[in-house]
């Protein structure tokens, strides 16, 4: 793809941010996740493969990004990246069970349920959920207890029946009915939006940033959240499993309709760019201190995997 | 069995607030769990069979009856027994999966895979599993973040890898190691004992009780715990089925060391016994507020289901 210079220079900064942040998650996790001696052992090791390396750490990138707008601690905002990822990959853990998308493949390593076994895949997950609200709720994460609790609300909604876990019920119902544009809209806010939504608010709140403040970051959210859709739908048709590090072409395969399958590649393209140059749009109140969050929206549809 | 004028003035105290939380339970859930008209429709109707009507709801009785001792607002209490309440109903739903301990029937009705499909029980009890948080941290729960941040972490604590999932996976691993009475009871302790634990923890973190003044507390939390399990057990190869509202005798079955199977049925009797007179034992520094506390304590290995 033909960058021009200022997204070169953004995809600098963002390569660096990512390392960082890949790092910090990976060290972060295999300190809450020591290896037990007991019984127990075993749900920590398939934790830790769930949750210790690999992955895009998309969220805690957005966490972490956001600060930045308000230069807020690096720890604090780690600790609520790694909530928030713990909440993202427990439900890829459950997700990838065989009741649901049956996945043997995942940030290029074998799922948890083939690595282990259904059982622990599924109280690994359950344990991972846990600890993204433990994490969020210590006061290591902020020093104002109103902020730890705006943080937990808004985590459970975006992930409980009103976010991911609505979302996901509207991606099975989506097998068995041909769902239109807005049906797929919808579904993708809930499914995959609301956690996004949730990474870019969460800075926001950390920085006591009143709700009427929080229009621009909100329309960014929406609108990369939509365009990260669009460009997964697109990889699932084009992209390349062995990059990707999971199975692809599941969407077609199960009959469902996405957005590349409503508008066409072409149109799906174009739609996720216009969602790009919108998200940044409404950065246009901030200074460099957002290049970070607009390389992001850039890479959101420029990437491979 | 017979029991003394106390215990029956006890009783009739017990049945009037287990009808009482049992009615304020299904009202609450019943508004936190309205049926949407969207696709999602069928994970909220799943939710609600799984958490609405039937049930002990032994948990927000424990929060009530511990929040008699510290005047704490009722409506307050009951929200905190929904939170708890959603977690233990979770945890029952993935349990009862083909996976885990693959049961047909729970509260007397099917159990949630069985009544919907296995898909919608891991997505109904994930939800379930968010929505304990949210309401821990709404501020209509209590009006002090900070009680309501030590609420969610506390909650997480008692539901994770260092609690009931951690107790569950050694409850499989129990299947292949014989386990001694020590390994057992530590089991028990994880995979009951906590969220039993938080419900009496929650009601004095409510009243600003500080950590050491929770003593007495937390000795009857443990050794209702226990008894409870012990309870548990014996009407696992005691009682009837149709009364319990799940299948019994798994646990032979499936080859499990138990209080039973290691002690022998009188004398895991006895243990249950001596265990609830301590229980009420560490109650001695209150007046007639624990009188429900102590009821609950006899009914706990009375009970016939």
């Amino acid at each position: 793809m033909s960058l021009s210079g200022t997204e070169t220079i953004g995809n600098a900064t963002l390569r660096a941010a990512m390392q960082e942040v890949a790092r910090d998650m990976d060290a972060a996790l295999d300190l809450l996740l020591p290896l037990s001696g007991d019984p127990r052992r075993r749900l920590f090791e398939a934790m830790r493969h769930a949750a210790i390396g690999g992955g895009k750490r998309l969220r805690p990138l957005l966490v972490k990004a956001t600060g930045r707008l308000f230069h807020l601690d690096p720890e604090s905002l780690t600790r609520v990246g790694v909530a928030v990822e713990c909440i993202h990959v427990y439900s890829l853990v459950h997700d990838d069970l065989p009741a649901m998308d049956d996945d043997d493949l995942r940030r290029g390593k074998p799922t948890v349920h083939r690595a282990f076994d259904e059982a622990t895949a599924i109280l690994a997950g359950d344990a991972l959920h846990d600890l993204a609200y433990e994490i969020a709720a210590d006061e290591r994460t902020h020093a104002d207890p109103f902020v730890r609790c705006e943080l937990v609300r808004l985590l459970a909604r975006a992930s409980g029946p009103h976010g991911m876990a609505g979302g996901q019920m509207m991606d099975i119902a989506a097998e068995k009915q041909a769902f239109d544009l807005a049906t797929v809209t919808r579904l993708q806010q809930l499914k995959t939006g609301a956690l996004i939504g949730f990474c870019v608010e969460a800075a926001a709140v950390m920085a006591h940033v009143p709700p009427e403040g929080r229009t621009g970051l909100h329309g960014y959210a929406r609108d990369i959240g939509l365009a990260f859709q669009i460009a997964d739908d697109l990889l699932d048709v084009e992209g390349d499993a062995g990059l990707a590090g999971k199975a692809l072409g599941k969407d077609a395969e199960a009959g469902k309709q996405t957005f590349v399958s409503l508008l066409g590649r072409e149109k799906a393209r174009q739609q996720a760019h216009l969602l790009v140059d919108q998200a940044k749009a409404h950065l246009h109140g901030y200074d460099e201190s957002a290049d970070l969050l607009r390389a992001i929206a850039d890479y959101i549809i420029e990437r491979d995997r």
